[in-house]
């Protein structure tokens, strides 16, 4: 069996392209004759629409899908952003099930974004929910605060069924400095004990046929010299990059976490992909997204060749 | 509109018991009489009912009921844990839905144990998923890495409807201390440094009717030295204690998270309530819950009253 590691590296060369897409559906940012038109196929008008769950149900996975339609042969991973799918309830949970099947009909790798963490069997339970079954995406991201006991249940899952998780080790919000940039006392930042963590966890779970275990890492490009420090900290982690585009990160400025290589990162985009037709001439939102991630993919595979001659 | 904590404070006096019912189902610890007699009564049998859908959500459901039934009279609050709903499916969410109204109208708190963590608009799609609408508990807990970026969209919902958080401190299990241990140059551990983070974040949210913001922490009865300081180090933060019963923490333990008054935190046991009558000759499981919910709540009391003696 393949790794989740392995299909990276190989969708990624074969787009040549290591961008994501992050699915965050937010029906404020929708275009409205697509909310109107999407209501009135199931009889009903918008905005009232949005309080039934068929609507809900609907709506999330057109987008969704219409997204992946005009992306797919450019994109190797989509990352639907659990909470959006959450606030909906079950109908934002059978959405969230269509859009995973949808993405993997279309080849693509899907890294469901949840952040979770707990210990022991409950570890399990959430591995079992978000990496297994018709609800089960190719990795989850998770929070490493709680230690080993949190993270094993998922690797042991992860190795066992061929999946990834991805751990927050320096998110790319403003206050991220708030607990993860304090000094300890043998010179480290906390971030950094977390990165020398996940290194340690990521002990004999890769081998010459690819160089990344199953616990990757999350690190925002909003923070490219940390990024630099991190990437040289763990060796074996694939790095996932939110906070360009939307965030104000630069494709340069992903350029941190990836290896000498020009390899071993995914640079995600969520808001400036999906509704891309808001700032566009293009006013049809699946034609707008891929436009906007053809100079996405350009721009990284620029800023690549650019890091790559250094 | 009352707080959240001055909820907890009026509940908990009013039964003298800081007991929280953790409700964390698992078909492998439920009896198997029980087990037949739903899958019978929806016309299947066990075990090939685990894998439909209309099975998994009645068991859960009736089982978390018939446990709410047998000790609302005794116990403050609930907590569902929401790995073991998610790993249900659409299936464990409507059994949520049920058991969170089953648990209103029995005059309970509900505490969700999510352990959610994310930024900006994420975390606001989390707060609305969780503290509202049909689904939305009392309270959530959260992780509180990200810093206070994430924290914000959970404490403008907690004051603006009366809800709460509990922020992960110092959790119960073994590894606990991988991250949260580590020392920072300024002399404070990890944890310490979350702690203070949370006092800082309660600041305003707290007045003259109750002392408790709608911060509250989550510190293990695991690690009783370290939470008495961690009781001094966050005074305005309500603190719930897991890891009494099954991971081996007594009640005598649970009392550095309690104040000079006796109060203060809530004592979570999931698996010792849920599954006692696996170790009762009582083999009435709801019964046997009742059994050693009154044991805990004694042996809470008494522990109490020895730490207000001190």
């Amino acid at each position: 069996m393949q790794s989740f590691a392995a299909r990276v590296l190989e969708k990624t060369r074969q787009l040549d392209n290591p961008t994501v897409l992050g699915l965050d559906p937010d029906f404020g940012l929708m275009p409205i004759d697509f909310l109107e038109e999407t209501a009135s196929s199931l009889g009903l008008h918008w905005p009232e629409a949005a309080k039934e769950a068929r609507f809900v149900e609907e709506a999330i996975y057109r987008y969704n899908a219409a997204l992946i339609a005009a992306t797919s042969d450019l994109i190797a991973a989509v990352k639907p952003q659990l909470a959006y799918y959450e606030m909906g309830g079950e109908a934002g949970l059978r959405a969230l099930k269509r859009t995973i099947d949808c993405a993997k009909k279309a080849g693509q790798l899907v890294i469901l974004d949840g952040k979770r963490n707990d210990i022991g069997k409950t570890s399990t339970a959430y591995a079992e929910a978000w990496l297994t079954g018709d609800m089960g995406g190719d990795a989850l991201t998770i929070n490493g605060y709680l230690g080993i006991d949190g993270v094993k249940p998922f690797l042991d899952l992860c190795t066992k069924e061929g999946k990834g998780v991805f751990c927050l080790v320096r998110t790319s919000n403003a206050s991220a400095g708030d607990l993860q940039d304090l000094k300890l006392e043998d010179g480290r930042r906390v971030y950094e004990a977390m990165a020398d963590l996940l290194e340690q966890w990521s002990q004999d779970l890769f081998d010459e046929n690819c160089p990344y275990s199953p616990v990757g890492a999350v690190v925002g490009a909003t923070w490219p010299e940390q990024a630099k420090t991190l990437r040289q900290r763990m060796p074996h982690a694939l790095i996932l990059v939110p906070g360009y585009g939307a965030q104000g990160a630069t494709a340069d400025d992903c350029m941190a976490s990836f290896d000498a290589r020009g390899e071993g990162a995914l640079v995600n985009a969520s808001r400036s992909l999906m509704y891309a037709w808001k700032k566009a001439e293009q006013k049809d939102f699946a034609e707008a997204c891929r436009q906007e991630a053809l100079k996405m993919r350009d721009a990284l595979r620029q800023a690549r060749d650019k890091h790559l001659a250094q």
